[in-house]
């Protein structure tokens, strides 16, 4: 600070660039997050779509068209998608995932890493696919391995050597959520656990996969909340940007 | 009915004689229970020690000795068995299990069935062997297959020969209690699922392993109580009893 | 493994049947687990029906015609049932039970075992029902003992001869939940405790039911998940097959 | 009240009757709630020992001294009974019950109408002996029926004969709480029912007969608090007084 | 019993005649449950409407007309309600409590005693309702004291002669539950809280209330199952009757 | 900061006065808070003493003497308080409140204003005198309105003109919690609630007079957590400031 | 009140007029209450909309009429607001609030107080929104301060002296609802948090968001139910009003 | 494998090495885990402390030699430690973190990358503790922010820049656990969230900060179980270990 003041003294620097200096120095202990994630690291501008009507999320659209950023809409019913897409023909919407974006062509860092999204059943495909394609749009690769549940454990046997490889794997369980302990025993990397609220009786909606998560006695093992598809692959983007030395 | 009451009627039968079998039928209903488990099955007489002192144990046992019956203590302290053990010396405690013993030298059926108990870590070992004992002594063969916990699942994979020949199976887990899943998921006989309140954090004195083996995608699992050792093997002795012809 | 490996040093085995028998070998502890129980003991393939749209039932269905298996389709709402039997006329559906179903005409083990279906009231039916065509499409005789709640105790007296010669008793309750522990006192036989969400106040959508059967203070009693009348069936099925000499 | 204004008017009363009089009045509402329950009605004063030191305990006898009422102290441990016991050697301690009392020699009501205290099991004896002995130091007549539970339910229906003269029952049961469901539908009296902490794993406390008993079937049943004889045995004492035409 | 024997010894008595006997003291124990109740002490016939299709209801009436009961249907929609009004035009809809009944004109005892029904807020309305139409169905005069919650204190107390000369009073609260409390610390007769699901927030579908309820610091109260109206006034009607010198 | 900066340029501010100025007002967010609090409105420093040992506390104190600070420590036993006092006995310890403090003589600002301590019964002592001791050590008149729960609601309405004239009150009531609803009802001033986690039973620790309290349907309540006697007394305190036009 | 008896005896007040000055007396301790908050203070009268039809709601409206009040409804459905603004076009309607109010003008107390309405998410608005017109309504001056939610602690940092300058604030938060904890860091006046019940998975319907505020800690912090921006405003106005020197 | 198989028809490869190749290959899916992790990656054996004994520990001690593995033993109480050192001086026991340790000296990767270790309170101090020392253990550099809760920002913000340069954050909190949200918003790396049992009243043992970060609005943020400083760290570290390119 004392640098751009001697400067300003000394006439070398203006007011303005000062300002705007001291400015910057102020947010960046706070507003650097968003332009360090989403401007430098082409990180998506991210809408949580539930609880927002489709003209809000079109306002949004609309001021974010200023700043081209790119544009990830994550818990958007199929209704409202249509609402959007009619005045946004340029975004895609992923029907299963209930997410729609929008990614512009740019030169990704290529890369043989990738993140292994696991899923138990067929029924948590939703929030898998949430995870996955949350993944992609936010720049990683994506294996899926889905319906290898606990149950019938050689089904996730056979893929074991494709989640091994992967850099973090995210895996979506609903039910007794027995299946994030199983992988995490099996490989080296972080495991990250999302819970679903598919299931019935005591289940609780998703409380007691997310108890059993919480819980696994395997080591290397985090959690994110029930549903939370997106929340489970932003964390491991972050670890597969990380393995690909980017910081 | 009307068979004793026309013997009655013919003088064939005395009224003392109707009367007994009129209460029989009367009782049969409900005091058989006791009988038919623990008298003609050869079943003991079932103690649960916890909240007992041993003196009133001791009094019990004394009303059992006339009726000479086996004798099954549960959730007994190491302090109050001494107690006992003082008074009865033909008792045997075990430790681990936490249960007292004493079982009449009887033909058993011989039979290949045994129940296979499954534990997944050593802190559950309490709850195991309160099982692997309560089973002993009312009658079945045991096979003890410890310490096979998800997170290393190949140790499980090890014995699953082991376990898919047994007639039941007890499987005993605390932390995320995924163990009955994997295990209903390789065998084709009935598994009771015992949770233990072993685990810590979210864990909640054993509720997560509770709803975790509630909620198993694996079918032929039911549950009991959360520690209840003793519950697990009551159930998988009658199932094995089936399986051996006795009803 | 050796003695494979031997004969084919020898050129007594050809790599390809080594290969299939290691492969079986390897595949023994998982896969067989399917063939074992669906298709060497005549277990239909088994559908959970909610969740899924009439289409992907009817996708599987035809995936399993080529394996020309039984079906169990559970969970199925009245009006995707509709859409499958436009498809498939020949399968039956189970109003009250929810249930689809088609099964083999097949030499069936002619046995007097029979499983009781024990329900406490008549909202209680559709978990009751489902427990009992389960059970009878899996290939158990089934006795019905409906409406004997613990509030008329004699109405359960009346019937206990019945429920007393089954070998499992599956018993289905909402409310309380109190039926299974009075039947657990007097039978000598599994009980199957299935709590239902039937139920108002504190209820808590079955969790009352639950928590009662889990501290039953009768022996012999094991839960499953709440309205799971399917899995208490299957864990029935398992030990009435064990009581007839089927392992 | 125009009444006694008007007699201060004329003279007729002095200021300070009236004064007494207005007070009395004012107080109807609220005060009359001590007289009325305790002095008229010959209820004693009750205090509730836990977390009270014997000190604090002694003093308030002292302070009822004065007003010569009857005494019952309930939850008081042993030891803080000893140190009263030495200051107050009048006072009769239960140990079982942890009740200390003291009772004037009146002339009671002579009735044949007594209170039913069932109990389940054993374990669940301090919470049965604490209503008990409080019905009895609050004037009504008691019948003990213990050892009850529903698991061996023929036991129960023997005393059912007994049960169902009383005017009311006090229902004590943990573990799975069942038992007030089934006296409920054996008598037509109210029943009052005490969830006790007896039991444990998924017991939580009393939380599952709790539940149990508010979700009871059975009608004519309410429900107190957790371990709460004393608050059982007084509901059912108002009763019992009504039902002896005491208001 | 013996007695029976010995005359059917003598010739005295038919066998049929003793069968029928026995067979009535064997069910003495039971089935006078219903008759006693609900023939007897002129009892309607009592069916929980919720859950019931209006065909089953219905059904259900033309079976019990042949026994000519009373009858009384609780938690009955206004759909379903106009549904069997159309069959059933005698019968009479209570709007707000959802309940239907039919009362055949009978000599009812004359008495002054009555039952206090008390409610919070006009929310507790349909709650309160069902517990005051309940009560005057079941033969107890009925006195509404509504909206007189604890937040306003004088209102209560105005109307707290009115409670205090009730035999019993059943108290309905949503929200805190705290006017049983209050009522209870004011009235010397017996108290049933009967807690509503109505609030919002952290009210947990009336968990809230129930649990101010249960821990009441006021002696004399009892509590049944969150919006338990029926629940509340049938045993509140019990005790009228003891009072009124009906056992 | 424009005219700072200008300042600068002009020569007329040196650059450390200028760093000072800025990074004053980079720490006028944050800081203050601390100073604001704690030095200008003489407020002590607070330190909790739970989980803290003697040592540590002692620690704290030494480092405080440098700033001259009032002292107020909470939750501190009896045991570690006289560890304390051993080394500076210059501090007050108040045991029922396990608050122990110093207070510098200062010129209090002399003040009619004060707040209202309300507890339910006597088990609460211990948080109201938390309550009353921390709000006269931050600086506020109290008076002590205790034992006037509900079920004796004319005790608490003697005393209405005291609590109504407050400026705030803080409640503190366990078992139901049902006193601050009251008091609501009766004041126009803000009411701090303090469940406490005396009870027994369904109490579950606080949780039931948390939630009664939440759910008041009073108005102008607000609540902390169970057993904070603390923080109700400075949310009060801070009300009774801006009352008394300190801001 | 001797007073008054005093002047009656002389005869220098009449009857009638003691009748009414000891009945005031008599109210002066409940009634007061709404004629102080309502009348005096210029409160309006306060309706909860939820759970009442339109019609009962207009019926009040009308009652109140006569006594010329201020009009609040809070929690009014749109459509339930379109069928009242029919028969009522001079109330207004706040969508986002769900709140209809009408205040006569007034000479409202000229102030520079405000409170401060913080709010953490865009989807919180409806709950800060009842929270802001409420107050503004009941007589108090607001700044809004939204969506400055933690994640992005900037723009909350940036906000901090337009609250600091507050009276008090209401700080509105769902999900993890961290946001009171941090404002309460950065003020000195009374924070009165609001938990909202936005969110999902594991958030439980706000409990999540009132458990952490109930947790905090900062001190300062008291917290109302779920969702209850109403009850935040009215504890806010008090304090508004206490410090504006109103009584 | 056919290539093996082949080699061993060749006679190009022994029976014996056929054998462990496949094995080796049969176990690569599961038992590659041990061997990856804890021999080529430098990993100690890690035994969790609680629940075993000394004697168990020095059990598995004596096991691990043969292997001459690094050592890591969590939760181990001061009393148990203190018999460990006296058969094992070699190992070292930090007190604070409950861990006790032993470390081979190797060439470590020298890396500039380091695990920010972030705490709010000092009561947080073993979880945090347990946390970095794990994490050292395990082969990560790491810097300890502590004591920057949410309640004071600015010490938070004061240490933004050492947090940010992390690879990985492991961010401990109790209480109201808003600390992870706050630092989430701050850094672009996975932040692992470690809530702990710190707290008091509705805290429920960690069950409040659990929930506070499982809803936490900032991305990037997931969650281990109450008081897992050490599975917090473990994740932290496989994440470090992939920017430093280990796989």
């Amino acid at each position: 600070m004392e640098d751009i003041l001697r400067k300003v003294q000394d006439g070398t620097m203006s007011i303005d660039e000062a300002k705007k200096l001291l400015a910057t120095y102020e947010d960046l202990g706070f507003a650097k997050v968003d332009h360090h994630r989403q401007k430098r690291q082409g990180f998506p501008e991210i809408i949580f779509g539930e609880g927002k009507t489709a003209e809000q999320i079109i306002t949004i659209l609309e001021a974010m068209k200023a700043r081209q950023s790119d544009v990830l809409i994550t818990r958007l019913s199929e209704e409202k998608a249509n609402q959007i897409l009619r005045v946004h023909p340029e975004l895609t919407y992923a029907k299963v995932a209930e997410i729609m974006y929008w990614k512009a062509e740019k030169k990704q860092t290529v890369s043989d890493n990738y993140i292994a999204i696991v899923c138990a059943g067929t029924s948590d495909l939703r929030v898998a696919e949430e995870a996955a394609i949350t993944a992609e749009v936010l720049g990683s690769n994506v294996k899926r391995i889905y319906d290898v549940g606990v149950a019938g454990i050689h089904r996730l046997l056979d893929q074991a050597p494709v989640i091994q490889q992967a850099t973090a794997s995210v895996v979506v369980a609903g039910m007794e959520g027995a299946l994030p302990s199983v992988v995490g025993g099996l490989v080296s990397h972080p495991v990250i656990a999302v819970p679903t609220s598919i299931g019935y009786g005591a289940n609780f909606h998703g409380l007691s996969a997310l108890l059993t998560m919480l819980n696994s006695c395997a080591s290397g093992i985090s959690v994110v909340n029930i549903d939370n598809g997106f929340g489970g692959a932003y964390s491991a983007v972050l670890i597969d940007r990380l393995a690909k030395g980017i910081k």
